[in-house]
C-alpha cells in the first residue's frame, strides 16, 4: 500500500482524517449490498452469484483502507488487536455473557 | 473470534447483516475521534496522549468485526485482498495516476 | 443552529468535511442501537422503553447535523428533496417497480 | 414517502433495521464526495460544477431515508429535534463552551 501510494504521489491525500472518510465510504457500500436482505439470506451473500464478487471486493476495500490508515498513523494493528482481544475476554466472562445480547450491547 | 462467539452463544446474533451494522458502529466511533481535527493534526492522533489508546482500540474493533464478518460469510479475506490489489494496479497505472486525485475519486 | 454555533465560536469547526464526519458518527450510533435486533423487533424500537429515548435522540442528532451541513454548504434542502423526489418518481415507475427489490437496489 | 413505498409494495423492505442501513449507504456516498477534499475546499463543494449536483442529491437522499425511518418508527421528528435542541442549550452553556472543541467532543 505504501509503495502503491508513493508511486502515484497519493501520500498527499492520505491523511488519517481522509482515510477514515474513505474507509467509511467502503463500509457504506457494504451496507448497500446488505440493506434489503433478510438476516437468513445475508448468510449466503458470498456464494450468491449476484453478490459474491461484490461482497469480496468490498471486504477487501475495507481491509485495504484500514491497513493504510493504521500505517500512516503508525499503529501496529496486530498488537492493537491482541491487546483488545485480551480485554474483551475479561470484559465478557463466559458465565455471565452466555446468550446475553444486552451485556454485549452495553459495551 | 469463532471460539469466542461460540462459548458465549453469540453465533445467533452474528449474521452478516448484523455484523455489517456492528462494523459500521465502530467506524462511526473512528469518525467521532477525527471529526473536529484538522488533517495535519490527524497525523499525530495515535501519539497524542488524549487520543492514542482510543485510536488503537477503534482500529482493532474494526478489524475484529471485519474478520468475523468474513468468517461467517466464508470469504478468504487474504485472497480477496490479493485479488483486489492486482486489479487496482491495472486500474491505476502509475503514469496516468500520478498526483491525480480525480482519477482516484472516480473509482 | 447557526446562532447556536456562532454564540459558542464553533463555526471554525463546522466545515462541511467535518460535519460529514459528525453526521457519520451519529449514524454509527443509530447502527449500534439496531445492530443485534431482528427486523421484526426493530419496528418497535421507538416504543420499547429500553431504546425509545435513545432512538429519538439519535434521529434528532442526524437531522441537526444534516441541516447544519446543508446550511454551511448553502444548499436549500427542501428544494433538493423536491427535485430528487420528482426524479425518483420517473426512475421507479409503479408498474415495473412493484415488489421489485432488485430494481430498487440498482439505484 | 409512505404513498411512494405503498404504491410499489416496498413496505415489506422498509423495516427500521433495513432503513438504517440504507441511510448509512447514502451517508457513505456523502463521505466519498468529501474524502479527498481539504476543509477549505469543502466549503465550496455545493457551488463547484463538478460536485454541486452530487452534493445536493446525497443530502436529499439522507433526508428522505431519515424521514421514512422516523415515519415507520412512529417518531415525530420535529418534536425529537425540539427536545434535543433544548437539552443541547443546557448541556453546552455559552460561557463554558466558547471555542472549546474538547467540551464539544465529549458529548
Amino acid at each position: 500500500m505504501r509503495v502503491f501510494a508513493a508511486e502515484r504521489d497519493w501520500e498527499q491525500f492520505h491523511s488519517p482524517k481522509n482515510l477514515v472518510m474513505a474507509l467509511t465510504g467502503e463500509v457504506g457500500e457494504l451496507n448497500e449490498i446488505f440493506q434489503w436482505m433478510g438476516e437468513a439470506e445475508s448468510r449466503y451473500a458470498a456464494t450468491n452469484p449476484d453478490t459474491a464478487q461484490n461482497v469480496r471486493d468490498e471486504l477487501a476495500d475495507v481491509l485495504l483502507y484500514l491497513v493504510r490508515l493504521s500505517s500512516v498513523l503508525g499503529v501496529d494493528l496486530n498488537a492493537a488487536v491482541t491487546d483488545k482481544l485480551a480485554r474483551n475476554h475479561e470484559k465478557y466472562p463466559v458465565e455471565t455473557s452466555r446468550g446475553n445480547r444486552r451485556k454485549y450491547c452495553e459495551k
